[in-house]
């Protein structure tokens, strides 16, 4: 939806009059040039993943007009970072960095505190500056889009793999940054990263890892994508899911190309998932399954299609099993309850091996069926789970977004052991407080070896505004319930950073007061992504802006 | 050696007169206990590996006497460690932290500040406290050795493998710490830990990773050990190779358990090093050896049969390569040069086909020669191999310690790309300032795929004034003129971290000042391991400490 505005444009941030404001304005368009700036003052368009705003959360889950920014900015390089950096200490303004703000289902590209400068790194700093086919390692600037560094491996004729989250659109660095995750054995995002060159709140840059030594002549440092940390501390870990920096520049790792196998095993009863994930804890600790597997719940299968939900049942309250399962009938895998998308990797021999143990461990399920790309339809989603999980950028998740009129998501993404017993809480939990407020339960698990991230997917009409309003309380309850069992969020949406990061709260919130002790020295001015994170800054701090 | 001391004892720190030191003392054993609190007041004793000092470096480089303590505390809970930090603040008196000490090569027990208190964690806090044979995990306090870990496992009879350094003597939490590396599949150690418990300089204390939810009914976190982050900056790195904080307790990932074989494959050109290191990129960049391999120069070989220097020459000049040559010959391996340690895991027919694939491509080199532990002596060094590359502790290397005289190690440890040009460059540099310092030069490759740990170790006589001056002047040159062509070490000893973290200076400084501005805002007083790995806090900056 588009709306006129109802407010003064653009709107400011805290303690700055339009007066100021205008002032600094100009300034702005001196440092970077007119056509380098944007003023938040037309209408606010949702527009969709492609043409996703950077003036708002497009899937806003307050008001459309409540996380918004003033303006855009669009540095050229790392200069004019810093350069917006230093302005903003000028006239106190607070700025919001995002790589390309496709960071949908956690807020978007709207920054966390009304009123803030978006600096929209990515439009302008998006080249690919370096592919070390020896080392198999890249450095790219926040501009570049998992498909962007796809085609730039594909034209280096290199042997070698990217990775990808489920859509492809997102960006590499802004990706990372956030702690996200694909599907190959290069998932971790983060921990494949390798290198960042860093603007500070206070307008310097540094660079992390080898970076910080300087290459003979000038030259980058021959070792900064070879090498995740430098001598001393390795500070990278801070400037992920923070407010403590620009990220400028990054390093990834590449995965050498390798033989890759997709695979489906379906499981008939809704109470399998406990066994599911027991027999999963030792493939995934010994690499059988090299990836990151995902079990995914029936119903999924029906969103995934494409068709709206009014295809499938024509009643506004949560989809009964009932239903779903004379729905799952129809479609190819039958009546099940879930499913599990596994890859593996390696030559013929060690893949045909690999799949054998997994089909031996899951046969202890009764009823459990496997599948094989070629067993199932071409539109099938294994089709581009085969993709997503050899490094090949997809966007059929989008697909999704039919399941309701105007739909938007909201992830609740609690960290949980590999283990039966506290997936059961967990997901227990979960489905209750669905029905409670409302909402089908589209759980989909990551497994990560050691833990998974359940990702539970709220889908919902954001031109509904009870909808919105029920979708904030399920995700209020959750957290808070998740948190009295033990169980935290690996991420979550700006409007819960607050709550989740208070969760976080051992020894009377021990971590919270020491990352706002480093934001205090490093931004003095809190100038940079106030509220971010849950961390504030002693300018904004205890003065309302939280929520 | 041991000497009676020439100088007033205790030493005291700067800045603080006896009067005061003395009330403080009595002030510390009172929080303490008189029978956990230790004057650094007797003659200093080197003793050796297994009976190390906590009073100074066991392995001197200046004077013995230059790098001591006022004395040690033995804190034996996180309340005691938080009473010292404390207390450390009224007095202003600098605390060091160990864990065991034995960080041999790199300062040992040493303060990098003359008086500081020694804080001996390992002494009282030293329990294995969970180990989740679940989720192949475990948490340990400081005091924890590889063997006591290896012990502690093998008790519970769960199919689990530590990962062990060369020596086995040292600490799981102080190795990961000081970013020290293994030779399993899990040997980069920081990388595999998971969650810590830290006091801060101010005595506060906070947990990281998902330790920071507190669990239901005051339990620690079910996800502590299964997940490395919390919600938020993941601030771990901050607390390896720094002085930010006391870690008490340290999550560790264990490995299942699987197949492993071990061999040893010789070159037999100086120059074969070059092509060696193209053929392990890409296989190790493919995991087909799976392992941290070593390559190893002949002359360790000499060495680690325990023989002294002297049984194979004469001189003290650094042993001419016809020398060595010639002993060689009489080794079961020969007259050969490079020496490639490595592992391969899994069941019978993957370990059969890597090393097939292994085989194959060193087959490229001419005379290489390829071995299994069965065509070996059983004290030949393989055997030991084959144990660390599946988790046991050894001390075999120990055996260099008869090398010379009153035998101490300093290790010369850059991070070099997995690239022959870079190796032979690092390399050459090495050799040729061996030379001129009159040192034989031993050069141990740890390969961690796309960088190698190029650990150059200089064994010197710590007897010998003359020796230990030339090591000392080696050590700076080495550094420097590695640093221009763009190598910095990964770790280094104390006397040499100002002059490391200096070379760490891309545009001025910048990673080095924000790590004092980060040093300043949590330890104000600079109370924590002042000098640590360059960083010393306003209290002592630039007041002639540094070195
Ligand atoms: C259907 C669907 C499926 C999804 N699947 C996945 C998935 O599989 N895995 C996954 O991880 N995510 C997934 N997401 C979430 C999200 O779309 C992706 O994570 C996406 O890559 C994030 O957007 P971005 O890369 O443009 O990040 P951005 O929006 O640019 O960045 C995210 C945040 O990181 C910070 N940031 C970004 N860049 C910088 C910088 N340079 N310096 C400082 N801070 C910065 C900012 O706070 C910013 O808000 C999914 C979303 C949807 C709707
Ligand atoms: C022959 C030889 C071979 C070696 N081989 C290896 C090898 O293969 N791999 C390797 O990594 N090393 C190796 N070393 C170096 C060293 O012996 C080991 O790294 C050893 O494990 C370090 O000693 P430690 O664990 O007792 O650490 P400690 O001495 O306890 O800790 C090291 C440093 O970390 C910091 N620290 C320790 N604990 C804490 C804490 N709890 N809180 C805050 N800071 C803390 C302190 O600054 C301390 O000085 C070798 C040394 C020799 C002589």
């Amino acid at each position: 939806p588009s709306q006129s505005r109802r407010q003064e444009v653009p709107v400011l941030p805290p303690d700055v009059d339009r007066k100021t404001f205008n002032k600094a304005w100009s300034d702005l368009k001196r440092l970077l040039g007119n056509e380098n700036v944007d003023l938040n003052d037309k209408p606010l368009i949702d527009g969709w993943y492609m043409e996703h705003p950077n003036t708002h959360d497009a899937f806003h889950i307050l008001e459309q007009e409540e996380l918004v920014s003033c303006g855009t900015a669009y540095p050229g390089s790392t200069e004019d970072v810093q350069k917006i950096v230093k302005w903003a200490n000028r006239y106190l303004i607070p700025i919001y960095p995002i790589s390309m703000g496709r960071n949908l289902g956690y807020g978007g590209a709207a920054p966390r505190l009304r009123g803030s400068l978006l600096v929209d790194l990515g439009k302008r700093m998006n080249k690919v500056l370096n592919i070390d086919g020896h080392n198999a390692s890249c450095l790219v600037e926040p501009g570049v889009s998992y498909f962007a560094l796809y085609e730039e491996v594909q034209k280096s004729g290199l042997p070698l793999w990217i990775d990808t989250p489920d859509l492809g659109g997102g960006s590499v660095v802004g990706n990372a940054l956030d702690r996200g995750v694909g599907y190959t054995p290069y998932g971790d995002h983060f921990a494949n990263h390798c290198g960042m060159e860093i603007v500070l709140p206070n307008g310097e840059v540094l660079r992390t890892g080898m970076g910080s030594l300087p290459g003979p002549d000038g030259t980058d440092n021959p070792c900064w994508q070879a090498f995740q940390h430098n001598y001393g501390p390795s500070i990278d870990g801070m400037f992920t899911q923070s407010n403590f920096g620009i990220v400028t520049k990054m390093g990834m790792w590449l995965m050498p190309e390798t033989g890759h196998q997709s695979f489906m095993v379906t499981f008939p009863r809704d109470d399998d998932f406990e066994q599911i994930i027991e027999i999963i804890r030792p493939l995934a600790l010994n690499r059988v399954i090299g990836n990151v597997p995902q079990i995914r719940n029936v119903i999924q299968e029906l969103a995934v299609t494409g068709k709206p939900r009014s295809a499938f049942y024509d009643k506004k309250t949560p989809m009964p099993r009932e239903v779903i399962r004379e729905c799952a009938k129809k479609m190819p895998f039958g009546d099940v309850a879930w499913f599990f998308y596994g890859t593996v990797y390696g030559d013929d021999e060690a893949r045909t091996k690999s799949l054998k143990i997994i089909k031996d461990s899951f046969a202890k399920i009764p009823g459990m069926q496997f599948k094989l790309p070629q067993d199932l339809p071409p539109d099938h989603y294994l089709q581009d789970r085969v993709d997503v999980c050899s490094g090949k950028p997809v966007l059929r998740e989008l697909d999704w977004l039919n399941w309701v009129p105007n739909a938007a998501h909201l992830f609740f993404s609690p960290i949980v052991p590999t283990k039966g017993k506290d997936a059961r809480l967990v997901h227990e939990l979960v489905t209750s407080l669905h029905k409670k407020w409302g909402f089908d339960s589209f759980p989909t698990w990551c497994v990560l070896g050691r833990e998974l991230h359940y990702i539970a997917n709220i889908v919902y009409d954001r031109a509904d505004a009870d909808e919105k309003r029920r979708a904030m309380g399920l995700m209020r309850e959750m957290i808070g319930k998740a948190a009295d069992e033990g169980y935290g969020e690996y991420r979550t949406h700006l409007i819960f950073q607050d709550q989740v990061s208070a969760t976080y709260g051992w020894n009377n919130q021990a971590l919270n007061k020491f990352n706002e002790t480093i934001k205090d020295a490093i931004d003095p001015n809190s100038i940079m992504a106030p509220g971010r994170n849950g961390i504030w800054g002693q300018r904004y701090k205890n003065r309302g802006f939280e929520m």
